[in-house]
């Protein structure tokens, strides 16, 4: 059993880790329907105006602006009712001085008319419409690539898809666009004692909890999780089990980097690709290996279920999201007073769960061993490496987990 | 053309939808690996002790702890070397006084042993172990039971499952799990000038981008969108698209309220169940009506892109999520500048939009019909009633859009 070489601070290990992944380049081609919070990997340009035609913006009627001119509630102008275009009924006339025709909000505007008062504005008396408001000419109406003109960019490469993007890409009758792959993940468990679901435990057996929870962390972060199973803490299972893996695009291990495992998975690395970080100072978590192989990440996390799914939130997910070319995460903070006296003893930067009630975060962590720590945290704190000691009912800063 | 009754506020828009509607009582059991960000239908309780024995919490050496009392860095104990007890691996003796077993993170407790001395306070000698430090006893043990006790409620009914719970269900042993069902949402849009993806636009048609921008922000809030197409403005074509929408959960039309088509969805809800409300002091917007058929509540809102999926954000987002049973959606805000002079002339209360550069909050709001009014925002502000001008410069908060 070799201890750690030296640990290093969780800022660097997030340096390596950002420096050693690249964004995805594959990409692909789907349906709009299916392509919200999709990135996408071309620009739109309008090959036509949007709207292509010039439409009223409102319900009313069309009228020649200079009609209207004087108008008020104490002398309207009377106009000629001649007609209704709505938004598919026909008027194919042409709108004349003194002349109105009813029209909807999208309705094309008929020839000759300018403006367009609002319905609120008027009162129809038999077969004229009485307008008590003037209008300027262009008021209400929507013109011609108005909203998106012929040859603009509308959405471009590398956005992320809104709904208010999606919606100007139907503008322009596009059903399917090219966006960027989502990242394969691998996720491989090691360990003889860890079981999947379904099986009945023996004597020192577990659940392979963090295949879930990391299959959880990977899909809620534009990934695509690929469960590989259990591996046992065999050399050449595992170099099986690598070099399937590094097909795909990221690579994550749990358990098998923790001192007692001899190494094998630092060898492994160390053999098939480079090891680029081993021993993370922080708790939980500092088993954390980290190592490329042919130019794919391979994350190493502790087998201790709350030590992965901690360090998946602190280093997976914004390498995952960089990959992935998501932007990135912005967790939510609150401020809160800390229910329980916390000494820090690690001497290491501390990830501490907390649950909040009535502003009060009370801490939940026991150890890292107990997924308890995790499932009922609402959020953490980060305790710095310089604090001893904080005493109950001192302010700290939560950031929440989703 | 009938014109609006009178106008409701916002806020009380939102009272009558939150008072209209209930959380979704049905229940579906899916696999594990599938429930990420589900609301869990009922209690997981612990059938056995997790962790089920006593376990070492550290890679290191089972021992005695009274063995080592005493124990320095210049006088070590020295501990007899009797065997490995890795997971998976068998020491089936017992450690005696004097002797030690080496044990890793998750290894059962050897017998006899009731303390664990990390690896790095140790270091192997032939046959013997020297240790440099006490351990009292329990140290870096997890006992059985210390994670989740059998009998005791693991995750709540009504919890969203996060990874940490989903975590605490896989240590169970639970492989599928009771949740909510997703409340499956009907998309219907109207108007004879509004035609789908993939037909060939004649003069004074558009796209239906309605549809798409509804069914992205459905499926971003824990529910299932079912496009029903685009339905002529015909009361008997509306009725029977209604007919068939009320046997799902919620109904969302868009198009169709505002005035021009004749108050005829109006009439048909009013017909078939109850409206709640026709007209909200919101711009855009303002043409929203809200009401319920047969207990599922009937979303009309306006035809217009950006009118229709700003009434999105407001008011169908909170129903959505409340039927779901999903937690509020927290949208983050940020402070900014203003960056052009606001003048908030439509006596509504206003959701302007705004891309942000540099602190700068820059309007992007064109008209309630253009969807680049949306397409461009990476959030909104909303103007109050009584303000009336915002010179630029000032300070104003923005809440971002997703």
């Amino acid at each position: 059993m070799k201890p750690f070489r030296s640990l290093i601070p969780r800022a660097e290990a997030m340096n390596i880790i950002s420096s050693s992944i690249t964004p995805i380049e594959r990409v692909e081609s789907i349906l709009l329907e299916d392509s919200y919070g999709r990135i996408i990997a071309e620009d739109v340009i309008a090959t036509f105006h949007v709207p292509p035609f010039d439409r009223s913006a409102m319900d009313g009627y069309a009228v020649k602006a200079q009609d209207t001119y004087g108008a008020s509630n104490f002398s309207p102008k009377k106009l000629k009712f001649v007609g209704v275009k709505h938004a598919g009924e026909c008027f194919e006339g042409e709108v004349g001085p003194g002349e109105c025709v009813q029209v909807a909000t999208g309705s094309p505007m008929p020839r000759g008319a300018d403006a367009v008062i609002m319905v609120e504005d008027t009162k129809k008396v038999d077969d004229y419409v009485e307008a008590y408001h003037p209008v300027y000419p262009g008021a209400n109406v929507s013109f011609k690539g108005e909203d998106i003109k012929k040859g603009d960019i509308a959405v471009r490469s590398g956005e992320h898809l809104s709904p208010g993007k999606i919606g100007a890409i139907v503008a322009l009758g596009i059903s399917s666009v090219k966006v960027y792959a989502k990242p394969i993940v691998s996720i491989i468990s090691t360990g003889s004692e860890v079981k999947s679901l379904g099986s009945k435990l023996k004597p020192g057996e577990v659940y392979d909890i963090n295949s879930y929870t990391l299959t959880a962390i990977v899909s809620a972060n534009g990934c695509i999780p690929k469960n590989e199973g259990i591996i046992p803490d065999d050399p050449e299972a595992l170099r099986e089990a690598l070099r399937r893996a590094v097909q795909n695009d990221v690579i994550v291990i749990s358990g098998g980097s923790s001192v007692g495992t001899r190494d094998l998975l630092y060898d492994l690395v160390e053999e098939m690709g480079e090891v680029k970080f081993h021993g993370v100072h922080v708790k939980p978590g500092k088993p954390t290996l980290f190592g490329v192989i042919n130019e794919k990440p391979v994350f190493c996390m502790p087998g201790n279920p709350t030590s992965c799914l901690s360090n998946a939130y602190i280093f997976l997910i914004p390498a995952l999201r960089k990959i992935a070319r998501l932007p990135e995460a912005e967790p939510r903070t609150v401020k809160a007073k800390i229910g329980a006296r916390i000494v820090a003893s690690s001497g290491r930067e501390q990830f501490l769960t907390v649950k909040i009630e009535n502003g009060i975060a009370y801490p939940v962590f026991k150890k890292s061993g107990t997924i308890t720590s995790m499932t009922n945290a609402e959020g953490y704190m980060i305790l710095p490496i310089n604090i001893d000691t904080i005493e109950e009912g001192e302010d700290v800063e939560i950031t929440l987990l989703e």
